[in-house]
């Protein structure tokens, strides 16, 4: 490995968000993930988890552009198992929901550990997923059609979460462990 | 038409923003494309412009979820054409850029009249956009993947541009011609 591209990975390292995940339920068009791969690395997201019965992977190599290397995904075979999973890890879980209890998504604060829901392409998000959240979100919408491509929709609430934690200095510091550090490390070295 | 159908149409145009816009230079996946199209709507962006040399059209109409009823795709032969045309009409041009001498996005001012040039898949923005442009913006990164998927951009941009004009008050009243309001209230009547 070249010491550029070391110093490269290290500074990524830096900046990972261990406390703040999407949870992906259902999600399924190959494209929608890797656009989400390519965001949640972006963001500094280390881990994504889906809700994903099927042992089969779910994403091809391809258009995601390399970030499966470095945002790990944790495949869960129910909404529950999920969202227990997340709960037990402190995280505050919100639901994306075009509902009117929803709230703006701009209103929340993600300076906390959070685990965002986001559903199917055609369905949306399960009635288990809602009544399990502690919250339901929405993006606003002004015109005619009634919901936003959901790699869309996960990359302004990421975003959203990205700008209030850089104010609040949560890319200042490494929270990423050790071990976790040392793995990226080494096969990243070996791309 | 249903009332109901009418006063939601009629919504819809009190927010619509005329002078706010992307330009797609050879943006072609559909995909992506649909997606564009679906937040355009979402923002009460009325009409976008494409660089595409093709007379052939680019989007087909299953996964824009019925956008391309309500927004407007003006297509222009070149690039030049395209933002001699933007500018015409008093725009500000921002050039979407992964480069040193771009600004953070959220340091943009968007109330002003404003469009935004989006690069193609896999080539990214032309050197004649960089060299016509007004300002690089970028939309920070902190991971390993080099950029975001082009739909995933410019919902962001576009979205911090709602959020702006949201608070300047710009989605208060209707700014839509009345011969184009007559127009999309017969075409949306008869679907
Ligand atoms: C295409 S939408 C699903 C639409 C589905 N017909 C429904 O009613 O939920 C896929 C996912 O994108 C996310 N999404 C889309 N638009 C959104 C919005 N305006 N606010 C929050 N989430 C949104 C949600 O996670 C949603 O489940
Ligand atoms: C997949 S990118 C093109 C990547 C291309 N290899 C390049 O170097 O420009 C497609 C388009 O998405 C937009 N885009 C992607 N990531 C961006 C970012 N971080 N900031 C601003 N625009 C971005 C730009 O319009 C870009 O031209």
């Amino acid at each position: 490995m070249t010491p550029e591209r070391l110093q490269r990975i290290n500074q990524m390292l830096d900046k990972r968000q261990i406390d703040l995940t999407l949870c992906l339920e259902m999600v399924h068009k190959t494209q929608n993930l890797a656009a989400i791969l390519r965001t949640a690395d972006a963001v500094g997201v280390s881990k994504l988890h889906a809700v994903w019965p099927d042992p089969k992977m779910w994403v091809s190599g391809h258009t995601a552009s390399g970030s499966q290397q470095w945002v790990d995904v944790h495949k869960h075979a129910s909404t529950k198992e999920a969202i227990e999973h997340l709960r037990g890890q402190g995280m505050q879980i919100l639901a994306t929901n075009l509902s009117d209890r929803a709230v703006d998504y701009r209103e929340i604060d993600y300076t906390k550990p959070t685990a965002i829901l986001m559903g199917q392409e055609k369905f949306g998000i399960s009635e288990e997923a809602l009544t399990m959240a502690d919250q339901d979100i929405i993006i606003p919408m002004e015109g005619m059609v009634q919901s936003l491509n959901v790699s869309v929709a996960s990359a302004l609430i990421l975003y959203e979460a990205q700008r209030q934690r850089q104010l609040a200095g949560l890319y200042d510091t490494r929270k990423i462990d050790e071990a976790t550090c040392q793995r990226i490390l080494f096969e990243g070295g070996h791309p």
